[in-house]
């Protein structure tokens, strides 16, 4: 590369600093780096966002869970590339530094730069302000290997998945030490925080599989209406929602059960990509489809009701004597009824990915997430029956999957992302 | 499959109808197909979107090229897979008639529907919205090779591209014989357009690749801010803009100067999908990355100037007498004086497609897109002199690249996607 042209003009610049670049950030180490520029006014333009823009960064649980589901979506899964226990801890920290400013609508670093240093901040997302973005850690069963030590701190609900029927993994696009969920509702803002995720932890982590999606199928809000998944069907009318508080607490936030104290507030994250076979889909009839689902493709409505929230009648006959809703249909076998009352929070997205070379088929689908207080009781039996029952498998393949054990929220500038699990 | 279970209640619906199934579509074959759906009044919910949502399918070019840019691409290329150009023409009439409801919000099919049949739309966008939908299609260089026999309709200015100083294309992510960009604010809309028309066009044409954008790159009204790329720069500040009248006509509309009167009022379009190297770029110095593009980070001012519309200066020297803006610097390459005074209207979209499992790189960048009146005045002696010198070489590498000819305008409903060129 070419030396930089000398330019006349005022050197100083109002974007993009470097004093704190990359390692900067990770010059700072322990537990203070970052809380100054956490906390600093920002001097970048535009002026400071509308509030109903930004989503508070700090608080009991990490936002992007109960949070509204935000229109985007970036995902992605890191792996640990040291056995340095304070390597990482640096990562985690800068992480959250840079957290804290980007869910400003902030650029990461600070105003002022030096031209002969790589950027503070990738620069695509200056100006787009804070878009709700939400951003959301967790670590995988993996993190708790020997590596670092850490063996101890693993809890019990962070157990492996076991294999469902049906799983056609792809380990290029499953498990992880770490996952970052970025959410926001401009995509290059959800973007930009993985690709500078990556970028700060570089020599300590390393992107290991990485997922865009670009429309939300949840509501996890009463104030949302259900979107539709690529299949043209609401799906997860009876999700969970922000709003209700006592469910939360009985089946997302992890409480006095744990047996880890530093997952308390927190949550388990699973995620599948789940490829739906858009083309058979496409062709099969609509009377089929809605038997698969259990409800109207237009309303959303259950076979049983009229409209999309009416409750859903899973004894309901048909005047010849046979289930209204089959036995196996979707919104049967993924009822709370059919797993002891025991629900999950879901928080997914549609994705493409484009064309799959070798059929010339689509490549998309769900990429699936969950939120939940313990897989074991929740997910792992739920998807076990729909995995071995769903009339919906003929038309979808589970093609990723991972699980990360999502600490609580951040107090205050200062804290980071599972620092009580180093403790 | 289980058969569908007997219901009682209404068999009515109001929503996805079969009756103009795809098969359907097909059926009605010649000059008249969908001339009915395409101008009656949608009886679908909601209610009629409100003007500023919607742009005009119908007029004398198509829509998706002086349109101002919106914010989210979905863009496919298909393969004919018949010898029968009556089957081609019946797909091309479908799409029209399909494309006018699109665009206009409107579910693709009638409102009354069958059970026993598969739903004329897919309906993940049913209460979307317009969303400022346009869908632009084009005719690629092997279209009018020997299997249809139209090799006499092939414009001289769609000339296969020649191979550029630097390609690394990708044969499973380039050309084709048809194109589709769909474009929209709402990107389930635009990708809803996709994946339609390969249902519709099945059995007679299948899909050879596609590519979702997340995010525009280009403004192309003076009405639009520039947006940043992946790179963080905001480039294409002087972009051709669709109040432009004058210079549209003189670059991006054919006009009688062409050899196939069927492409007056067309265009042609080149796509090239250009990976970013994240990585790299990211630890590029930020006095280096400027005078590689030629102009400052933050403002996009050139570096001969203070703010972003001031005129580049190509020839100021800095004190020592180097040029300020180097040789070999991407704002002097691209620059209209660099080739005569040509220019091209950019209409490019940031992209990821996820990590590289080989090398655990994120593969993004830039798809790029330009409308040009003769590519072999325009895009290709640009592009050989960017493939030979941009210092950018360094930090992108062009992995797919495609050319098409864009028909104009379709007149009314009846009209469709090329009809003057199949007379």
């Amino acid at each position: 590369m070419t030396e930089a042209t000398p330019r006349s003009g005022p050197s100083r610049r109002r974007f993009l600093g470097v004093a704190l670049g990359a390692a900067g950030v990770a010059a700072a180490g322990g537990a203070g780096f970052g809380v100054a520029r956490a906390t600093e006014p920002s001097a970048t333009e535009p002026t400071a966002p509308a509030p109903s823009d930004q989503v508070p960064f700090y608080g009991e649980h990490q936002a992007g869970i109960a949070t509204p589901a935000q229109d985007r979506l970036a995902f992605a899964a890191f792996d640990i590339t040291t056995t340095d226990v304070h390597a990482v801890q640096t990562v985690l920290g800068s992480w959250a530094a840079a957290a804290a400013r980007m869910t400003a609508g902030e650029a990461i670093g600070p105003t002022e730069t030096a031209p002969q240093a790589p950027p503070a901040d990738t620069g695509e997302a200056f100006g787009l302000g804070p878009a709700q973005l939400t951003i959301t850690v967790g670590f995988g069963p993996s993190f708790f290997d020997d590596r670092l030590g850490l063996a101890r701190k693993r809890p019990a609900a962070l157990a492996d998945l076991p294999t469902f029927p049906g799983d056609a993994l792809d380990p290029d696009r499953s498990h992880g030490d770490l996952c970052v969920q970025a959410c926001a509702n401009d995509p290059q803002v959800a973007f930009h925080v993985i690709r500078n995720f990556a970028r700060i932890g570089r020599g300590t982590v390393a992107m290991r599989w990485s997922q865009l999606g670009f429309g939300r199928t949840s509501s996890t809000s009463t104030s949302q209406e259900t979107p539709r998944n690529l299949m043209g069907f609401k799906d997860g009318t009876n999700n969970l929602k922000a709003e209700d508080t006592a469910e939360l607490n009985q089946f997302v936030w992890v409480g006095n059960e744990t047996d880890q104290p530093w997952m308390k507030g927190g949550s388990y994250l699973v995620a599948r990509r789940v490829r739906m076979l858009i083309e058979s889909w496409d062709a099969d009839h609509l009377a089929d489809q809605e038997t698969i689902f259990g409800r109207r493709k237009d309303t959303g409505a259950p076979l049983t009701g009229r409209s999309e929230f009416d409750v859903v009648d899973l004894s309901a006959q048909a005047p010849d004597g046979s289930l209204v809703i089959e036995t196996d249909a979707h919104i049967r076998l993924a009822a709370p009824s059919s797993h002891g009352g025991q629900r999950i929070l879901r928080r997914g997205y549609s994705y493409t990915d484009g064309t799959d070379p070798q059929t010339g088929q689509l490549d998309a689908g769900l990429f699936f997430i969950a939120f939940q207080k313990d897989p074991r009781a929740q997910f792992v039996p739920i998807q076990r029956m729909l995995g071995q029952h769903d009339l919906l498998n003929e038309y979808i393949k589970h093609v990723g999957s991972a699980l990360f054990a999502v600490p609580p929220g951040l107090s205050e500038a200062g804290d980071w992302f599972g620092k009580s699990l180093f403790g």
